[in-house]
């Protein structure tokens, strides 16, 4: 029997797990949950004989360990912070490692490490990133096989509610781990635009924001997502003079996540003690110095970031709870986790409200053998979540990290090394099968 | 024989390498030295008979497994991010590790591990943190023990150019790895200011500096250091109103370096291609705006900034050389880098000059018992770098380590699990030997 080992039942996995559990007894296999909170693993399995829940806090090293060399494959949800280690274990131990997040320096430098102990390790198999490199790569490479040079690639991606689901201001929903929303473009962001790099940092990231026409959606925002540029090579895109990966959101919110950001609350390093027991104005208070001067912590706040105190930005921050005279409550120690804990709390999705996953694709290409012919080509994917069942967000994302542990399990994957599924070998294979589970793209070519 | 590996051969390690080979003799020890460059390593070693050099990339884990597996201590003076995993390494392996590097979450969370392992995983022994650690604690431990409560508790430190030896309009050298000082900071600060915690992040840090006067050296500014407020508990200070550790500059560095963070150049994620062929003119014009007017770069950067185009900040950001059009020729990807390089190039100390360590601790002491009497103890280290041979850096961040190392091998550390020295054990220990090495603070008491 082939072993699976999900890390991690939070609200990216419960597809992820319905399928591997509904496809395990036609292929032999048995799958472990493991989550901090047992409780939130059991209640993902539900009883399936070919699954079990277990209690595993990923910082207990040993028993991570005991489990990952017991696996045949690990499909790792965890935070980012634990990437590196759990992909690390894994090559000491022989077992694949699938990850729908972002793969870091030190997972790339496994590369060697990963083909001598002969394991794929695969990240960025979830949606965004994940399916939008799959689809990026089928484009590009159809576009090339017909001729075509790209010279202008953009990519946008998002979950967010659907446009029936808007009941908060601030036009979100979580439908993933907050912490990604908190600490988005922590480490700015770089992107090319006509020849030229561009650099931003991070209290800067939100001020660069702009708009974004979607097909059937209207009026978007998007603000530069990470390091852009990295994927120029990447993709095989040597002739792009341009090259942007952006973040779609409604309009509205980079303006508001900038005053977040100024104030510097997006931050899990420093620990502040007894957070638990202090009021969310309290700690608002410490960010903002002790001589601004102000009547009260609204017009205080207000004066130091230079913003209207009775403005749009101000009434949204009020909204989301940072001047409630209510103690926090939480279960943490950074004021990471406290804004964590203000989004899960006021950004849920209603009951019957659902979510929508949006990724676009733009790419301008020239046809040298065809009189230097132009056209724009825009490739949509957008799709709902079912309200009380699965959302949007927790489909795409585990889809292709579940078709994945599939296809490696089955002995389709035959390739080694630390990899994100930019090779044929790896998406075309995910891509039929996202297909054949509804998940395509709409497609149109126009002249420029 | 007792093994003992040292990681890394930088600007820190000479005299730490150079103690550890003098008493390898008399105590039975081997000392090996892991640089990435081997000629590094071998010109620490210089051929002694109980030392050996070795090239070892921490990145390649096999090796780096292989080599603290043979050791009974390992040293590890290699950069923050290696920290958790050389300690995870060494708990797996029984290997005692010492680090003068900060001790992140990630490593404190080894505790048990390594408690089970009975080996020490000692953080922070170095100068500061470290020394500033140790004698603080001693200073605690004394006015607890004639009754005092310590109201406000105050650390500086720095490593910085002697006033003779002040030839850069800069007033800085790199006497230690110059990427701790490109990225100073990058998690922001927090402190304890007449009972109210402070946060301040990352791009305002140095624009929050203050003024201290210090003896015997005149006027210093100070920005805050990290997280002072952990080391509240840790110290044990649990009456302390104020409790702030900063950093010592000259004055002028934290404006100019303000303006540098705020363009965003202290980045170490977002990998620019081709970098060695670039200008610093080139990399630079990345870090603005596309829309931002003006002539050339100079005042493009100075309108994107706020500042002066002609003022005393912009001088320095060009003599450092960042407006140069030559290419920036390293070996490296990212703006952190070309920092490090611009660094180590203009603020490297002249032949003829020499560095000098810094600490300060002010505490403010009431005594319940003595009808309140409030004093204010303040204790200080000056100790100067010999030029040509090893600077106060490298010796004041070495001792401690290479002190820490034999009290292991010679059994007077007992003590496992994860720590920083601040416990009696190990602190009473290593001062009494700093003491005979000349290493000591003066201390004067007044009433306030």
């Amino acid at each position: 029997m082939k072993k699976i080992l999900v890390l991690g039942a939070g609200q990216s996995s419960p597809f992820l797990i319905s399928y591997l559990l509904e496809h395990a007894e036609a292929n032999g296999w048995f799958v472990t949950v493991a989550d901090r909170d047992v409780n939130f693993a059991a209640k993902r399995v539900a009883g399936h004989p070919r699954g079990d829940a277990i209690a595993l806090d990923a910082k207990d090293m040993a028993m991570l360990t005991a489990q990952i060399k017991k696996s045949d494959v690990v499909v790792n949800m965890l935070a980012p912070s634990f990437q590196h280690l759990v992909a690390w274990e894994c090559v000491q131990h022989h077992t694949h490692m699938i990850s729908a997040s972002y793969r870091d320096q030190r997972v790339r430098d496994l590369h060697t490490d990963a083909q001598r102990a002969d394991v794929l390790i695969l990240c960025e198999c979830g949606l965004d990133p994940g399916i939008d490199h799959m689809s990026s790569m089928s484009l590009i490479s159809d576009v090339r096989e017909r001729g075509g040079i790209v010279e202008a690639f953009l990519s946008y991606g998002s979950g967010i509610p659907a446009p029936d689901s808007l009941s908060n201001p601030m036009k979100y929903a979580i439908t993933w781990n907050p912490r990604n929303v908190v600490m988005a473009a922590e480490h700015g962001a770089q992107y090319l635009k006509s020849g030229q790099i561009k650099i931003v940092p991070h209290w800067q990231v939100f001020r660069r924001s702009w708009v974004v026409e979607v097909e059937g959606l209207g009026t978007m925002e998007a603000y530069p997502n990470r390091d852009s540029l990295s994927y120029k090579r990447i993709y095989g895109l040597d002739n792009a003079e341009t090259m942007i990966r952006g973040t779609l959101r409604y309009p509205g919110w980079s303006e508001t996540w900038l005053q977040i950001v100024r104030l510097g609350l997006p931050n899990e390093e420093l620990r502040i003690p007894d957070l638990a027991k202090r009021t969310y104005a309290e700690v608002l208070e410490m960010f903002i110095p002790i001589s601004t001067s102000g009547d009260n912590l609204p017009q205080r706040v207000a004066n130091h970031l230079q913003i209207s105190p009775t403005g749009n930005i101000m009434e949204k921050l009020k909204w989301l709870g940072l001047f409630s005279e209510e103690p926090t409550g939480i279960d943490g120690e950074t004021s990471a986790e406290v804004l964590s804990h203000l989004l899960q709390k006021k950004l849920a999705l209603g009951e019957t409200e659902r979510d929508m996953v949006v990724l676009v694709h733009e790419l301008e290409v020239r046809y040298p053998e065809d009189n230097n012919r132009r056209e724009k080509v825009v490739s949509t994917l957008i799709e709902y979540g079912e309200p009380n069942r699965f959302t949007a967000m927790s489909k795409t994302v585990g889809l292709p990290a579940a078709i994945a542990a599939k296809l490696l399990l089955t002995d389709d994957l035959p390739i080694t090394g630390s990899h994100i599924p930019t090779h044929a070998a790896i998406y075309s294979a995910i891509l039929r099968e996202l297909a054949a589970a509804g998940l395509e793209f709409k497609k149109s070519v126009s002249a420029v």
